[in-house]
């Protein structure tokens, strides 16, 4: 029988379909004895998971329900087998970026801001805005008060299932699009990573969707951001980690780019860290992947792999092998 | 040679391509005396333009640069014939939508909050809000904190430019779609809006994209938003009274939908109303047309149809022919 360990916050109704060879072991997250299992479906958070792993012991495949992985080495070891949920977060965090793109484009969070203090009359504010960010004082009639997706120029920084999502929600707008990723593609053209600065003051729009790793640690730092022309707006839909956190905040409080991120670094934000006052920024606080088929979704993918993995077929999503 | 009356707050510059056989006339919003022209394009803001129109001597032809004419009747009598910018909003009202129905699927007005406090932890408030507004209490984990719009059931009232624009920008989400307008149409199937009623309750988002007539007025009142499906979304990216504000605002103090507007009734929307106030409520001061393309676009399209008027051929964008 093989052991299979899922967070036992997750009701036991998901696990529904799994075979019946399967023996299903809740975890609970204040576990403090040792249990034996073949395979762990990891609770989503991963300060949770950190917390448990010392007490599983003989696992041989992690079957992770997220797209990123890189806390999970160092947790289980090297003789273990580790897979993503890849595809289960494609729609969800490729409609946040999209979404993120939009609202930002169209000023939304100063409209929110507008709508609390109830005075239509704000709006010529926009204009305001819009002159700072793009760098050119306008005299136009009617005031400009947003922006356009449509035609701007973008540049997605990671091609992978959600990069290629993203890129089939932003055809509708006809934009200039780019890709850079860690390795050169060709159909459609995929530049090297190396390519990357020379790309950045070509783009509009920046999208950060790729997996954290040694190479993408800080891959946008000080020298990218003095590269991005006035008013680029990035977008981290990744890893935090993946943009030097001080660089970011320095470069917001300068009025040279703007920013729509959905993870940080550090993470959580802590109260009173600069990034949450900081100009030009969108902020959510790593909610992309949260809607209401985030659990279906991803647990399907992960029984898809186990039965995979039981039957003795290759495995689809593996992003690490054993050693 | 034809006289044409402009605007005199919008640059002369996006004039210069007009046929010198053209007298173009700046109009002072604050005009005191008679002056004769044969074309008028009015100020966007029909306010300034209904001061000047009574000075306004020998009108036949009227080229709006905006979508919506529904002022200018009164405004020029009879006998004059009225143009809109057909087209030339399509693009930023068509993004604006979209724009506004994934900031209020992925709750970014509350995030905007969150960002505000500068609190991470309030994400989980997030959940609070899936529960009232879905209306089924959850113990979904991880938590709800967002929705998603793919494969939403999506109900365009209204098919003309803008509305057939939306539904190219909502393809890639594989909503279900369903249209009324005025006329019923096939390939693609377009409902008369006698079935207006029927469709409501299905629909999971309802976008209203049609002209403010007689017909239209009001046209959402308190029986249809009886007929709503709890959490459903309005979105009105037309004319503020299309909807009855009464009925808006009681429907949304029930908390059985939500909305997203560009629109209002009254526009501007005074001070302490209590629409800016309402729960699950977006609104944007109608600045959804004001991007920078807005008015090479529109002038251009007057332009175009400045041409066909003095070569006698057939106007393509007439709203009111004259009598």
């Amino acid at each position: 029988m093989l052991r299979v360990g899922y967070p036992a916050t997750i009701a036991a109704e998901f696990f529904a379909a799994f075979p019946r060879e399967v023996e299903l072991i809740p975890l609970s997250e204040d576990l403090d004895h040792d249990v034996e299992i073949d395979v762990w479906i990891p609770d989503p958070y991963p300060a949770r998971s950190q917390r448990i792993a010392p007490h599983l012991r003989g696992i041989k495949l992690v079957l992770s329900l997220m797209a990123g992985t890189e806390w999970i080495p160092a947790a289980v070891g090297p003789h273990v087998t580790i897979c993503n949920a890849r595809g289960a977060h494609n729609v969800s965090t490729a409609e946040w970026t999209l979404s993120a793109i939009l609202a930002t484009l169209k000023y939304f969070p100063f409209y929110v801001e507008v709508q609390q203090t109830g005075h239509w009359k704000r709006r010529f504010e926009a204009t305001a805005h819009y002159e700072q960010i793009s760098g050119k004082p306008h005299r136009l009639y009617p005031p400009v008060m947003l922006e356009e997706l449509t035609a701007k120029r973008v540049l997605l920084v990671g091609h992978g299932a959600i990069g290629q999502e993203i890129e089939r929600m932003l055809a509708p707008f006809h934009v200039e699009l780019e890709r850079v990723a860690r390795t050169a593609r060709t159909e459609p053209k995929v530049h090297p990573v190396s390519q990357l600065d020379a790309l950045i003051p070509w783009a509009e729009v920046i999208v950060l969707i790729l997996p954290l790793t040694p190479e993408s640690l800080h891959l946008i730092g000080p020298r990218q951001f003095a590269l991005m022309r006035q008013g680029t707006l990035l977008v981290n839909a990744a890893r935090g980690a993946i943009v030097d956190t001080d660089a970011l905040v320095d470069a917001l409080q300068k009025g040279g780019i703007r920013a729509a991120v959905d993870v940080t670094d550090p993470e959580p934000l802590p109260v009173g860290h600069p990034l949450w006052n900081c100009p030009n920024l969108f902020l959510t606080p790593h909610i992309a992947g949260s809607t209401p088929q985030f659990a279906p979704r991803s647990i399907q993918t992960a029984l898809d792999e186990l039965k995979r993995y039981m039957a003795g077929e290759p495995l689809s999503n593996v992003v690490r092998p054993a050693v």
